[in-house]
């Protein structure tokens, strides 16, 4: 253990910048909520950078401030996991444009002593992992042993890979995609629209009334957690079975266990995110398009790249199929990378890379054990 | 042609009733409006029933009064086309719960003089359906042809031929499902959440205010209308194609055309269809389950028809898979019933019943051209 201040877990910078972004226009400080586990050790070679989903955190692996539950990807990183901090130095950062401690909409702007809410600037995936390459800077961490995530994790990934090939000697990109499609930007927008249409949204500028738009927000996470699980999922958890009742109600109440279920999904998401996050992070996601960023041509995002990739798909993700991985491969083999790609089974959809696919942890521990120095 | 005012388009009937609810509940009066096109013949043998899906009406074959705009099926209803008025009798009713006529939240009750809004009874497919058996005995029509219907309409056909088997001689259920998965009861949570979220909606007394709870309307209708698209169509016709601008605008308007239409497809939707009808109709469709009605086994439902099926799916459909219509296959050969079924390859996602699939045309003419008595 270090007495270094800047590592540990529950840290927070406020980095100088400025950040130059993809819109045009600069951040300036860049905060950035982070957590380290492990050590580094001295030729600062073991450092593996976490990379986290839309509504997630940097609590990877400790327990969540506010909800008190445990690290959302305990299953990867820990004692005796394929990422373990007895061996790696394990980094994860809260996104850009996040609201658990991130420069983001509901971040106070030094200029007005009062929260961005839509002046915050519109940002990219690449602008959130240009931030992620200035913690590293401030970390002392030239080089990443690889980068890790899932879903928007991995679309990180795939960015770092693209933008600091030379700092990155592995990537490890599951249940993901080089862009986002027209039914993910419709998903996306139905959710924007719903927290649009709350009239506690008042444009953004909710801070501080103590009534943020919550019920938009809930349908906003109802329509997204329904894209995340599989039809057969569903079916095997739910089918029709009633809540807490033997009949039918006739009326509007949850009925079925699956509607209760999305409820509850929608109010306790409330508690733990912001609106104008949602906002932020999604138009981020739609914006992301890796071949769009390297000439039209995603092979061209990989050209003469030294890291080595690991894809893995879920069977029944259908947000963002094996297709769409596949498509990954193919650029990366046209680009000559060295690539492993592995299509897994699970009845758990997209969701499947934060649940118990004991495959997945076989994977990922060989791919980066492969690797070590 | 008739002078029989009971015939012709724009017809409204008030029926007396009572009509016995599944909900245990009575509805009196009845008020339907239908539309019929061509002439029921003498031994009244040439009768063929539509059955519309949740967002339709009965101006099956004729302009709609609001939006001007053709009858919804005329691909399939029409001269020369599979469903000819110069050879059937073509019956066309707006479902009950709906707003175009029928008894629905937006009727005024007799008792009170005021909409019924939330005080309307919950109802069922099969409530819908006796209330359509009640019109059929008012024009006359002891047996049907045909009855024919895609998605909720080929529910209502399903649901016809187990309620009523002597009364239909052919079923035609195209891009149906005999039960509401999960994942469907889901999307219309969704739905019906936008909708109650909406200030408003006033718990439902909206009607005479000038200010309906258009915006979860609209948000309600952008996430079904995903579910009628496939992927692939999305991507075909969209793709991520920005909307009249040469580069991201940085900001939340429609960037991609996929938004742009999402929005036009909420908007438009909110002049022409009535919220609390919205949630009625999809709480219906969320209770069908015809395996349960009948004991919890679908086969039971078409025990000793004398019925012939005509089942259509559409390969891109996820909404309602061909899955659904094979398990309806399968029960129907388990009930020793005629039964023929095709899934057709199509771009259009669930839409596909009623867009140009020229094969759904054939297949369907084929069909009832084979019983003509």
């Amino acid at each position: 253990m270090s007495d270094d201040q800047r590592f540990g877990l529950a840290r927070h910078v406020i980095l100088k910048g400025p950040l130059k972004l993809d819109g045009g226009g600069v951040l300036a400080p860049v905060e950035i909520a982070y957590e380290t586990y492990g050590t580094l050790n001295a030729d600062t070679s073991n450092a593996i950078l976490i990379c986290h989903a839309l509504t997630g955190d940097h609590h990877v692996a400790s327990a969540h401030p506010r909800t008190g539950k445990p690290g959302w990807w305990t299953r990867m990183v820990g004692a005796g996991r394929p990422i373990d901090p007895a061996r790696h130095f394990v980094i994860c950062a809260n996104v850009l444009g996040s609201c658990m401690g991130s420069s983001g909409p509901a971040t106070i702007r030094t200029e007005t002593g009062a929260p961005y809410a839509m002046s915050f600037p519109v940002i990219t995936l690449r602008d959130m992992v240009r931030a992620q390459a200035m913690l590293l800077d401030h970390l002392g961490v030239a080089t990443l042993e690889a980068a890790v995530g899932g879903s928007m994790g991995g679309m990180q990934v795939l960015e770092w890979a693209a933008s600091f090939p030379d700092r990155v000697r592995a990537a490890v990109v599951i249940a993901s995609a080089a862009r986002h499609s027209a039914q993910n930007i419709a998903f996306h927008e139905v959710g924007r629209q719903a927290i649009m249409a709350d009239p506690n949204w008042r444009g953004g500028d909710y801070y501080g009334r103590g009534d943020p738009p919550s019920a938009g927000l809930a349908v906003a996470r109802m329509a997204a957690h329904i894209t995340y699980l599989s039809e057969a999922g569903l079916h095997d958890k739910f089918g029709r079975k009633l809540q807490d009742r033997g009949e039918k109600g006739f009326g509007f109440d949850a009925d079925f266990q699956v509607e209760s279920y999305l409820r509850h999904q929608g109010i306790s998401f409330v508690d733990r995110f912001d609106a104008n996050s949602y906002l932020y992070i999604t138009r981020a996601m739609d914006y992301f398009d890796l071949a769009e960023e390297h000439g039209g041509l995603l092979a061209n995002a990989f050209k003469g790249t030294r890291t080595r990739f690991c894809l893995v798909s879920f069977d029944t993700d259908w947000l963002y199929p094996t297709g769409e991985s596949r498509a990954i491969v193919h650029a990366l083999n046209a680009a000559g990378a060295a690539a492993s790609f592995v299509e897994l089974s699970s009845p758990f959809g997209h969701d499947a890379f934060l649940l118990d696919v004991p495959q997945l942890f076989g994977v990922v521990d060989g791919f980066i054990r492969a690797g070590a120095r």
